[in-house]
């Protein structure tokens, strides 16, 4: 996954999007980048692994600085193709001066986009499926950036939102589905786009509308023009954006991801209750409006079970006879005060492979708990997303091979309840219509990509 | 401020101690540091500035594997200071052999006792009143390290929470009045110490108990050694550890931080209530038991209203024309759906300087917050700590300077409530005796430091 | 300038050509890299700014190896263009499978080759010339990797010596000009590419004959397939490789560089006495043989009066009360006891813009010497080089602009030789025949790179 | 060995220092530091791993700016004791406000004197001699700066430079045998000091006289004060620094270091001709001015035979079918066009263990050198040096161990000579008297340090 922000029109566009990258940085902590014009109207991109806060490097940086216009770029760590030529923002020149592109998404047919450009004679410098856009945006013959960027875009399938600059026009596109949420918003009359609004807020801009799915938006000196050149499809927006991928301070599709969080708890906790429970708690953070609403709906006391470290990096060396459930205590631990010889409500926004629900389940019970009743805020993931969530493989999702009574003894709780597809699609503050679900339900919008070794190219989000 | 760990008797206690030290990174972020003895019994100090999860220096880590002794130390930033001959352990060399040292507290004859020992010939290397500690270990002609250790320490005044490393001993002293905690632990047979008790949990060490007042622990091959060879003194236990600096998954001063955070709430609620408000929310995260426990008790609704950013690090660019508030905003966001049109209670720990809340009450008002009554679960910050807690000079602190009224002028609240000196008290789990409420009440157990200046020489906590 | 090195058939190609590349720093220092193809036939490249010494990146050079085939490359700092994008080899995957090439060398039709390749759709992801070759490539229908490079040269126009890996084939092409080297040796049945001897002697190779201009040489594990594909012209060696650039312990064209060196000096002697001198000495360690040469020539005594500090990074803090040759006193002491009241002669291989030379005689002058003669063992510098020498405009070459008059004074020499153009290119081992000498002479093989915003790209050499 | 620098009285005094380190960085290149006074007089030290020109941390570097008085210091890399806390110059904290101390030297009695000071308390927090030194000036209660440094020395044997701080004065201090090199120096009335007056040429100043044996200078507000404080004992400089260390371009002891090497080559070859051979050369670089005092004694052409790569850093990856030599060939090349079928003089000035000559001589007669007669330019080396020079344990010099048949048969030459000790001491342009030549007849001026375990501690130089 990755997030996206650009601006236009702002005096110091590059400082204005490494602000906004700031609260984008939950959606892609292996890179982060910019590219943004410099006051004379010269492109130049800054990469680096890890996060914006370890700085981009200082010399670089200054060459953005004044600029009016820039994008930026974070990105997910995805194993194997954590390099720094797969860090975005992609910029390239080409006839029609330079291009620069940043990309939320998926697409399903990149092994098929690349192939034919490959066949007409490109070269691709990195294992990005974005890098496919760029090259047809380079091809095509339009007159104008949105219309160049339209025309690259027949054809393209998956999911993608899109911050490209094309000399000094600054272009927003979202697939006609609209998997990734993408919002524009007023900066003192600066435009900018971010994947999410809680990025509009730290940089003090006014929210103004969400880009559509189908969308082109493209602005320059002259303003903002819309159009929606690509096929109309029903809408698929992801629904595990609002169960677990934005932030709660998001306002995304049209709705409030806390809303969306406390209404799934609440409805689990109607669907799935837990009699005679003495307290309810989240896994710290994701989870903590889900397991309110949970309690608040059940009349069970919502406590502060799970103490979350939030200064742990992504290594750290273990001792030699470490234990199996380090790596989680590293990252959690439980308060013995509020758990001991209680029966609880443990409440989790999904199970992915359970080897770290196990583990907290263990921490729990070790703490004293009587009973664990773990709860989920969504339905089982069955099946991968090919639309810019890093799921793993079938084969490792424990929901599509454990019926529920095996994964309850899996990860060792008492009862386990998961969310009906139903209830969780019903509690969307937008309502159940218009949401993709593929993960959860099989239901997939678009055929599987047709190369199996497409993963092997890594992706663009 | 500093977190110390330390473990005797583990066939890799230096990784155990960088564990450890994950766990009390909240206590301190300048610089990590430890310091242990190799596989040949020769002792070696790694340290760095910044984090423990950014890693020791690979090649001089592995000098420190194997060996069954280490202790560590995580130092807080205190402006001036902060250079890496100031990280701790402190390694040196003497007559007896080698002396490791981690201290956690601030002495109050600091500036005596380096005269003294000024005067007696000693050199300083470092701005820490540590090194002066170490300074009398070495000249100590006692027969055993504990014994050298309770020499060194008479006439030392002021709050300490020592590990030691003399041999092959490991001795762990605290200072008459106690004022930081130390805890004590088994790891499979290993002697284990720390700061708090969340640290022997990430290790999966037992919590045995708390090291005493006065007492002088020493810890080699033939076990476990106590004895009280400091001056009895009246217990005077930091309460604003439990207030605010300890982690609410620790136990310390034989007492639940969690539980007492949330009885903190509670009197909050019943000293200071706020009819008619429609919600209660913390400032994250340590404010969120005490939230919790008001909300509970005023019956009102418990509601997650801030929501805080995580992936900030210690430095951003600021754009420009960037407004006065930013620094909050890259820190913490609103969450307008929770705010807009109520009437909200907004519960912090403590409020220091002022400026933080103040943007913090900006923001919830520009999120829609119609009236905005804040409820802090302490008494007014008056005075300066000497004890180790890096307050601000009395200038500085808001309610040494301020009435009531005027803070929430200030602050731009529409009503402010404190907790009382005798509820703060009254709310923690062990009863109200025994404890320091210095900064509180100005009722000071010792004299200031004699030597303004003092703070120039930074601190060894 | 660069330096290119490549070797299939070595069972850890990755490290030979990291050797190999210790030994055309000299040839470029802003940045190294390598690509090299994996055990199981992956193609990986790693690339840093700076010298090969201060190491790859541990963790991308563990990928490269035990692979058998590898080629890298030295870059040469140009100012503007100086960023990792630009640090070769490049990567690219395309239709045919990976392509990666080192290039050494200029191209002088470089924007015409853009302009093509921008119209039919590519593109550019560096403003390196080098680019445009991988794109042609990638575009070659032809059926052998050979056939695919001779196919993508047709049109190229400049200085190129390329190393290309194709699949498993390892591809060498030198342009029909010839105007860099590259040899050939054989490291154990292994085939070893570089741009001088010296390369091959680092490894243990021996060397087995130049690649010749227009010469395409492929290598896979069928074994070596040489072709001349390309249009035949007459050669144009860079005389400048002789008289400064490559390293004394080189051989390139079939001839000694040394030897040439020791036979300019001399012919300088013969061409530019300076009678009654008293010594000769040399500014190191460029021009020690062309002084030698020109001291034994002269029957005037060779002496070490200037000294070179080698630990001189590329940047220092210069005291704020610092003089205008301060630069010049990093790199170079003069030694007084061998200057105090002496006539001596200096010899240096050229002079650019003068600056350095300046400061030179000044600090031989300060030192004591009675009369300085300045020699020159290459004819007056008078227009840029496009065929890979970093020479400066026009406006800054001072031969360009000045009378060899204006130029002793300018420098504060008594008496100023340059060696005359024929002079230098028959002291050429391998005759005078075939050498490019544009820079001094006019006379340039090529018309001028038509865009005169070309050098705004940068170059790939 | 180290190099060591000083300057007080010039207006950005810690720049100047560090333009001076440059010059002085072959004496030591494991560790570099500068110690200053800020513009308001406080004292501040900076320190890395590592070459001057890699840069002081430019944060810390910061501070030093624009103070009055600073010292320098480059450290020798010495196995096992590279660690940070060993790096210099030493900033201490006592009685009379702060300390600052870089040495070149080595003391004989450091264990005494660690000792002594442990029994009296005090702690040391690196493995440095260097450091009694300043616990001994700590503990002087005399009235002046340099009285202290004065009697702080009593009883201090061995050798040593000083350069030391203590408050706004600067004291150098040189012991009574003078073993190490101390020259002073004018900068526009600011007074300089350093080890070599390589290190006053660079930064501009104007050589004034060596810091004589037992010599003690204060330089303050009112000026420069000279004292003999030291037992008055026969010098004893390192003739090794003439042989060897310093810099050619350096005068020390009152005598040019290249005239020296000149005056050794002539009477090399007039002690140990080499009838018939064809041509000279030297070992780069330094034995360059012996060589070619050889060759102009013999008669015999001087050539450029062996070219040294100064690219090379300390770390290389050495391909897995590596060759014994490759180390070897990393750092030299031999020109095969010049050794081709001759008989040849290698003169080098001194052989230490015999690894590199021997792979040298295999590199020369690789190259087709016909006879290759060694020849060095000092006497063997049979025993270690106390006194400051990193020679290793005499099991490992060749010519403690071997006889000159043997040595020659060893290192694979024809012939082998080596200087006579009195040659040598002759060859030194201020005479044979005064010199220490313990390491070569092993006529020590003191006794051996009494405790074998003193290498263990590292030194101070």
């Amino acid at each position: 996954m990755c997030g996206i922000f650009g601006v236009r029109g702002h005096p110091d566009a590059a400082a204005v999007t490494q602000l906004g990258l700031y609260s984008l940085q939950h959606r892609g902590q292996e890179s982060a980048g910019i590219a943004a014009l410099d006051v004379a109207g010269q492109p130049h991109a800054v990469k680096r692994m890890g996060l914006v806060s370890e700085g981009l490097l200082e010399d670089e940086a200054e060459l953005l600085r004044g600029g009016a216009l820039a994008i930026g770029h974070t990105r997910y760590s995805t194993a194997g193709s954590s390099t720094l030529e797969n860090a975005q923002p992609v910029l390239a020149r080409s006839r029609g001066g330079h291009i620069a592109l940043a990309h939320n998404g998926n697409l399903t047919n990149a092994t098929e986009l690349r192939f034919e450009l490959e066949e007409a004679g490109a070269i691709f410098q990195s294992t990005m499926d974005s890098e496919a856009i760029v090259h047809r945006i380079a091809r095509s013959n339009a007159r104008t950036p949105e219309a160049r960027v339209a025309e690259a875009l027949q054809g393209v399938e998956g999911a993608y939102c899109l911050l490209i600059v094309i000399g000094e026009t600054l272009v927003a596109a979202r697939d006609p589905r609209g998997w990734r949420p993408l919002v524009m918003g007023d900066l003192n009359g600066a435009v900018v786009f971010a994947s999410e609004s809680c990025a509009l807020d730290i940089v003090g801009a006014r929210y103004v509308r969400d880009v559509e799915p189908g969308e082109v938006v493209a602005v320059d000196a002259e303003g903002v023009r819309s159009a929606f050149p690509l096929p109309r499809l029903e809408s698929r927006k992801c629904v595990f954006e609002h169960v677990y991928f934005a932030r709660p301070d998001s306002r995304i599709f049209g709705g409030s991801v806390d809303r969306a969080r406390r209404a799934l708890g609440r409805q689990l906790a109607r669907e799935c209750p837990a009699p005679g429970a003495d307290l309810v708690f989240s896994v710290p953070d994701s989870s903590n409006s889900a397991a309110l609403g949970y309690a608040e709906e059940a009349g069970i006391s919502y406590e502060l079970a799970l103490i979350r470290n939030h200064y742990v990096g992504r290594t750290f060396i273990q001792p030699s006879q470490g234990d199996r459930d380090s790596k989680v205590r590293v990252k959690y631990n439980a308060v013995r005060e509020v758990l001991e010889g209680r029966s609880v409500v443990m409440v989790d926004d999904s199970i992915v492979r359970g080897t770290t629900t196990r583990g907290l389940v263990a921490m729990v019970r070790a703490a004293g708990a009587r009973e664990v009743h773990m709860r989920v805020s969504s339905a089982p993931i069955t099946g991968p997303c090919y639309y810019g969530i890093d799921t793993p493989n079938r084969e490792e999702l424990i929901a599509a091979n454990l019926s529920l009574e095996e994964i309850a003894r899996e990860i060792g709780v008492d009862t386990l309840g998961y969310l009906s597809l139903d209830g969780m699609l019903a509690s969307v503050p937008t309502g159940p219509e218009g949401f993709c679900h593929a993960c959860f339900s099989g239901d997939y919008p678009t055929p599987p990509p047709t190369d199996p070794d497409k993963l092997r190219f890594g992706c663009g989000c």
